[in-house]
């Protein structure tokens, strides 16, 4: 085979995109900045148990293995970095009050999540640790969304969920596990033939629940009529509630209500968002909260936070034009190289064309040259 | 084991370091454009064999080996970004003209490079691409120079080799790999005494040419000193004019020349150097000329650059401070929320105190805080 093929799902990110990718990177970084989250930067590489500790199978399955030659251990390559932040706020700074963290790098997938996903995601993420209130549920959706806009993201819509109900709908219910995840299927394909099936033996109030959690799709009507259908507990009226509550803080959001999603079940503890831009069939950002998180790291406090990738969020925003760079001449000048040097120095693209090669540059168009007037060197327009 | 324990030679970044990296990669970046060095991000993993491809055995040994599960193949983590570049250039972009790329990314390495050193380094580099003269040799230095300074290096030293000397001296002389293996290993030592054993049955002219070419080490004079020493050949003199060609074009830097260091042998084609720092026993940067990098990839055309490990320059550069932060409060006030958001904006960090939480920032020192005043929001010294 060619030396230069790539394995599938695995791709050059070219200089245009990578321009581009950076530039997002950047926004992302200093928007999480501005709310106070700090950065961390966990390794591409831990001892499998550590980054799988806590987390479902789905993870195991995505991680690529390899034997550390130092200790004859297994290690893996990270496929999220939600695990490694929970370890450090958990382990490493084990701060009394709240910790705001965020990371951006990349994950590797052993396949691909969707048809033509990467395996190689550029992760950027946030996490707010210590507080049990919706206040940080807020501040996660907030800073999630302004990510979105600082990127140039428009039209998108926000899909707010909370596992709980379904789990408080469950409760009690003796049923085995292949039963249950079943249900949970056919939640997900909105199958009530199949779900009134397997609900047949359930008590009423769970197997009414259920069937009528399917048709709670929708604007925020779905909330109260949720309050009825689902005949709903306290506990089940507090869910609601904070659903209600999340939407109320944004104004000039499309928000959607979907009570039977039940994507991250294993992983979220409370409410949970994604959002949508009509252009990606799969969610740009995913978040919400997940309590349980950093407990296997010996600290069991509460946590909010999101991620998206960012070679997925190239793709759906607006490329922005580079600033035209100058050209300039290959010479044994002092004052050619001071004003280079300078013009360098002031954010200028200055490029050396060398002797004896044409002075076509790709990415970077010129529309100025340096060119020597009367003994001085100066900036002409091209 | 604890889950939260990492692998030898693996280590999270926390807070203010992984800040410290992210500006330090911000700067490289921009003065690699500010050069017209165009981004390029090639993936974490590739088929081995392309990986591995024209490299030296010491790459195969630092490279971490995997299973491809889409295709059954093994796949290497890169340990070097250098082939990837080559095979970008040679493959992907394939210009007629002068090529500029410059990346910025995790490698991984299976053993470290050197006692207290990283397994992951963040590599940095830049080269390029398609001209012969030593021009380009000139700004890959000036570039990598310049980048230490931007980074605040100062007190650097650049030694300066070329390992065609060496190759010269030896042309003609028949001998096996094993023993011109030690002939190199005891150049590196500067061990004479082995160096002559090894050599006594060389013919004269190469014997007395590498005993000599131990002593050529120091400044410029070693130069000169070089053409009598090893009764310089025409190719040998126009190794030692380059060599001399390349430091003159820059004031104000320490130049040191050692014609036995070999450093890179079975990689570099050219004029060779490394920037080294008091503090530091390693080179921070390593780069030089490399022609034939691309040709496994169907292109062997020139190439000048170098690299550098972000996680090393970090150690030796002086910290900067964090511009101090606002602390606002947690409110349900639509004005409130715009003067954040303006803030924000602006550049400025505002952290809200979430209700019951105490205002306790760590790496975000907060010298203002937003208050109400008749009703209006204003910042307020702390």
């Amino acid at each position: 085979m060619s030396a230069w093929l790539l394995p599938d799902h695995i791709a050059d990110v070219l200089p245009s995109e990578a321009r581009h990718i950076e530039e997002l990177r950047r926004g992302l970084l200093d928007t999480a900045r501005s709310y106070g989250y700090e950065l961390i930067m966990p390794p591409m590489l831990e001892y499998l148990d550590s980054l799988l500790t806590g987390a479902g199978e789905a993870l195991n399955l995505q991680t690529f293995k390899l034997v550390d030659q130092l200790s004859g251990r297994t290690l893996g390559l990270r496929a999220d970095t939600t695990q490694q932040a929970a370890r450090i706020d958990a382990h490493l700074l084990n701060r009394p009050g709240i910790a705001r963290l965020c990371y951006c790098g990349p994950v590797l997938h052993t396949q691909p999540d969707r048809p033509r996903a990467t395996r190689e995601p550029l992760q950027f993420g946030a996490e707010i640790y210590g507080h049990a209130g919706m206040e940080a549920d807020v501040e996660a959706l907030a800073l999630a969304l302004d990510c979105l806009r600082g990127a140039g993201v428009k039209d998108f819509s926000v899909d707010l969920a909370d596992v709980r109900i379904v789990r408080h709908l469950c409760a009690g219910v003796m049923v085995d596990a292949a039963v249950l995840q079943r249900v949970h299927a056919a939640l997900a394909a909105k199958d009530a033939t199949e779900l009134a099936q397997l609900t047949k033996n359930f008590p009423a109030p769970a197997r009414e629940g259920l069937l009528a959690i399917l048709q709670l799709y929708g604007d925020e009507k779905v909330l109260k009529e949720a309050e009825k259908a689902l005949k709903a507990t306290p506990a089940v009226r507090q869910v609601l509630q904070n659903l209600q509550y999340l939407a109320e803080q944004f104004t000039g959001v499309n928000f959607t209500f979907d009570l039977a999603d039940l994507r991250g079940y294993a992983y979220y503890s409370g409410t949970r968002f994604a959002a949508y831009v009509p252009q990606a069939s799969d969610a740009l950002v995913r978040g919400g909260r997940y309590d349980e998180v950093g407990a296997v790291f010996g600290r069991n406090r509460p946590a909010a936070g999101f991620s998206l990738d960012i070679k997925q969020l190239v793709a759906v925003v607006p490329a922005r034009p580079l600033k035209a760079a100058i050209r300039a001449p290959w010479a044994h000048d002092a004052a050619l190289h001071a004003l280079i040097a300078q013009l360098r120095q002031a954010g200028e693209t200055v490029v050396c064309t060398l002797p004896g090669q044409d002075d076509r540059v790709d990415e970077f168009r010129c529309n100025r040259k340096l060119a020597q007037v009367d003994g001085q060197w100066t900036v002409q327009a091209l």
